[in-house]
């Protein structure tokens, strides 16, 4: 279907906007009436400007407060639509949005803001315009759309038919089924907005929490669903109010919403097949695993001398330390490979990082060219990667933080796998505690928090879990985990405060989980070297022993070693964090039972003491 | 009245915390679990850090879910609050609060809810430790105050007593008078929050919205009056949850915390006069109008050769056009003094300012004196000032964004004036339409913006405003403007977005809004020299025309002279502005009738102009 976004929903001049749209591969725009009066543009310029991006201007708005009201304001109000149709004349666009007036001057009666209406769409007529009438969810007197609609037939003029909005059919908890009564053509237009479920006031929801289809709580492929069955073969385009795009990038905003209105179409389709209008990207690849966590260090993070407590930034130690061995070391480039079971961690010094930190992860693809196909069918980045004569095929795409995701084949014979870049190292052999990676947590520039989630759940098919606040000590951290259907991968996308407190870090740190089939074992051996274990606060377990009926030798065995402990009605979760290198650490967890969690009532103890002064060996 | 701050309600580590609320003055802390739990610091080294800051422990708090529970679970509570009157011994803290049950086991029962509080204040006795038992807005079956206090009276043990809090009553709209029927000495402890008013999840609200007195929409003044009527002699304590406060420097919260408790004190003793217990401030001495505007500007911005376009960096020539005049230069510093009517510029080039901003506000004050000693009683830092010999003493203090505020008495016999400190230069003459400052628009940092209002309303006795949301090509603005009795005094208060666009600026333009008696002989002359007055677009008058019924000769004149209009009930308003200079620009304005706003509605369309290309002289 024809692809459209409101000039509103974006950050920017609206040159900057224009630009922005087309770039993305939309098809049209609303032109957002207080964005035309601020330019410095004319509308013939503007009409030239996105003539010249191959982008049609499908629908001017709005125009407010005109219907149901006295008859000496009836002209002004009339007056008034004149003025704009001349400027929409020169803008080369045919439809005006006009929405339920919310002024205490409207009169409650259906009739006559029916008879009102009727004579706009006369004056429109004139000029070859068509009036789609809206209800606001919070209108006056008209709020629900089916009144809106009642209110269009009874005008009945071939100029005059409804505007529906998602927000304000959905936000009031109104039934989308009533769709169906209304015929395809009189649905004169389609604006889709998802939004956070949230008990606020519905005018201030709407302005400032709107956001794209798949980053909020309603189901907007049910409601298109319904619009579809009635034939309404117009754009779908977005219309959403949010604070937080209004101060994003204008072109990645535009990319993120292109990306929402071609997972909604692929949805919709999944409830009406066969529907020939809605396009159908190639199917999302779920990854199976993962393959590598790729860590990029500094050259000059050597591992200390034997006995020293490493520095901040030495990674080997850690690695070490956990029972990985240093198994491979590739043939192009300074990556070495370091195993433990199916737990691979590759340490880059070829990207002249200031401090350690992710720079990509390996996932099990059981499709590698398909999950590429897909990434660009949502208009992920493709990164393009330099393969030596030898290598084996690896693609990638770029998370919306920057972290490369790599699409693998690890060891399969289907395929050429990474690790055959990689010639073997003599080394000690790994130990056999961890088994695989649990999870890795990756942080996002906090504009970008909902762009992150509907990249995950779109281009990798992942679920996403419920949004957590964990408090920090300067600021409450947002974190959402992605997963698999068989919790194989796991991928926590950590938003930061905003910032302001002088001590706070630039960032979140970043992490990689590893999953020890032994945690006491690991945590003993790391106890016994030393210096390398976050210390975990003596009134976290005085805390523990009250909400807990931990058994004290247990309990006693926990503090001893660090462990932090969580449990739900599936089983039993263990985790430690190591001390931070640079941008990241490692934690090591143990699941029992089906416990599903990642220990999240811990991440504000663990914040804490991040926070803190920097632990040194002595203290454990 | 002994005043107090539970930790939650700043950023920072528990140390930060107790250290910053310790040098702000407060007298107690209340301890939040998760704060301890979280600590680094053992109970004991909590209680020798906060007996060295000369801080008492008030109250611990929160303990959840404990009353109405079936017998099983309340083995469980029992034993889980015995922990904590543990920590409590440790800590030094004898005052327990526990938040009615909100979990989906607690029963609706009063009895039993009172009979298992009864248990608790029996355990708690043991230990010297009372309960304060508090009504959640949200709880699951006791949610208004008084249903708590009738749980205490029924449970009737004299170590259970009832917590009140500002936000739990204010919020569910319950009334306050209610209070008086609690005797004061079963009132264990008052929370004192305020917010705005908002429609949404109480819950939400009050986790994320909450603020210091006089920052929100409540009566805090008229709760506080009925809690004392009780007899009350506890501290009033500050518990905040704001996301933002989270963030923020926690030494300057404290502060501004501090700060709303003092003015909270002297509001509420206007309505109980002769409250012995009630600090009385020194009253407020509202200035009567601005004595000058101080803009810092870099030695190099020379004014440019005649004829030529100023630079991006010049005022001076601005103040030409302007028909200001340089009368005079201050005999010990690099300051001029440009004066028009009542308008008094000061362009002072030994602050090493990067680009053109404004640095300092004289403000007209009855009594200079009284001003600073009211600005000290609120924690207001008074600047020191290098007094050279024979210079007018001018006493200044620092405006939440860094402005220094000058409490000036200009030209009066019984005070020296600060212009006695400028030797007289021979000038051109200065033209008569300007006649005084209107306004000037000072920008905040976004986390301080509602510190800067309580600072403005508490230390200036300043009035404010509505806050108004604008937006802008890079984000919403907010605005607020403070002002005195009779307008004379204007302040608007702006905070900018928080920034995440790549093209926005890094904070919001200040600016002088000057009042001219002919605004439109002031733009006729500003017209002719070309290049000095922001361009308005077109679409703006085309848009003004559809809006108001303006005749066409005047409609065609604004249009000529990039004049802006708006008009309210009380009258009109007419202004232009003027380019930009480095973080500042000048504002014309000129009222008639009653109007008493600042056009805010025109001000997205000149953030859009000065966002967009930089205007040419060749524009105009």
């Amino acid at each position: 279907m024809r692809k459209a976004i409101a000039t509103v929903s974006l950050s920017g001049t609206l040159a900057e906007k224009l630009d922005a749209v087309a770039a993305a591969g939309f098809d049209g725009v609303e032109i957002f009436d207080n964005d035309l009066v601020a330019s410095a543009m004319l509308p013939e310029e503007v009409r030239a400007r996105a003539a010249d991006l191959g982008l049609s201007i499908d629908l001017y708005q709005p125009f407010r407060d005109f219907e149901a009201v006295p008859a000496d304001l009836l002209e002004r109000n009339l007056r008034r639509a004149r003025h704009k149709f001349a400027v929409m004349e020169r803008l080369g666009v045919t439809r005006l949005l006009v929405c339920s007036n919310v002024s205490a001057t409207a009169v409650d009666d259906d009739a006559l803001a029916a008879g009102q209406l009727r004579l706009l769409a006369e004056a429109a007529a004139e000029h070859g315009i068509t009036i789609a009438y809206e209800a606001l969810a919070w209108g006056r007197h008209v709020n629900e759309y089916l009144h809106a609609w009642r209110i269009v037939r009874m005008a009945d003029h071939d100029n005059l038919g409804t505007c529906l909005d998602s927000f304000h059919i959905l936000s009031r908890g109104s039934d989308p089924g009533g769709i169906e009564a209304i015929p395809g053509d009189k649905i004169f237009f389609l604006q889709l907005a998802d939004a956070p479920l949230m008990a606020m006031d519905v005018l201030q929801w709407s302005r400032h929490h709107r956001c794209f289809p798949g980053q909020g709580g309603f189901d907007l492929a049910g409601l298109l669903a319904h619009v579809l069955r009635t034939g309404y073969s117009g754009p779908l385009s977005l219309e959403v109010f949010n604070d937080v795009f209004r101060q994003a990038d204008t072109a990645r905003t535009a990319v993120d919403a292109m990306r929402s209105l071609i997972a909604l179409e692929e949805e919709t389709g999944a409830r009406l097949p066969g529907a020939a209008a809605l396009a159908v990207p190639p199917p999302p690849v779920q990854p199976t695993g993962f393959a590598f966590a790729e860590l990029a260090m500094p050259v000059s993070a050597a591992p200390p001398p034997a006995g020293a407590v490493p520095g901040r930034n030495a990674l080997e130690p850690l690695l070490v330390a956990l029972g990985f061995a240093h198994t491979g070391t590739h043939t192009g480039k300074p990556v070495q490979l370091w195993e433990q079971g199916e737990a691979r961690i590759l340490l880059n010094t070829g990207e002249s990082a200031d401090v350690p930190a992710v720079a990509a992860i390996g996932l099990e693809s059981p499709d590698p060219a398909g999950s590429v196909k897909r990434a660009q069918s949502l208009l992920s980045p493709v990164l393009p990667r330099r393969r030596a004569p030898g290598e084996a095929p690896l693609d990638a795409v770029a998370a919306p933080d920057g972290t490369a995701l790599f699409f693998c084949r690890t060891a399969q014979l289907d395929h050429p796998s990474w690790t055959g870049d990689f010639a073997p190292v003599r080394a000690g052999r790994p130990g056999d505690e961890i088994t695989h990676i649990d999870h890795v947590a990756l942080t996002q520039p906090w504009h970008h928090f909902d762009e992150a989630a509907l990249f995950y759940r779109g281009v990798l098919g992942l679920t996403p879990q419920e949004s957590l606040e964990l408090p920090d000590p300067y600021g409450l951290l947002r974190s959402r985990a992605m997963t698999n259907a068989g919790g194989t991968v796991r991928i926590a996308i950590n938003v930061g405060y905003v910032g302001g407190h002088p001590s706070a870090p630039d960032a979140p740190w970043q992490h990689v989980a590893l999953a020890s089939r032994d945690i006491l074992a690991t945590a003993r051996r790391l106890r016994e070297i030393g210096g390398l274990v976050l210390p975990v606060p003596a009134n976290y377990y005085d805390d523990l022993q009250a909400r807990h009926d931990l058994a004290s030798e247990r309990l006693h065995t926990l503090r001893e070693l660090n462990l932090l402990y969580d449990r739900d009605a599936a089983g039993e979760f263990l985790h430690l964090y190591t001390v931070t290198a640079g941008r990241m650490f490692f934690e090591v967890v143990q699941r029992f039972g089906g416990y599903q969690g990642y220990g999240a009532q811990n991440a504000p103890i663990r914040l804490a003491v991040q926070h803190g002064p920097v632990p040194s060996a002595g203290r454990q």
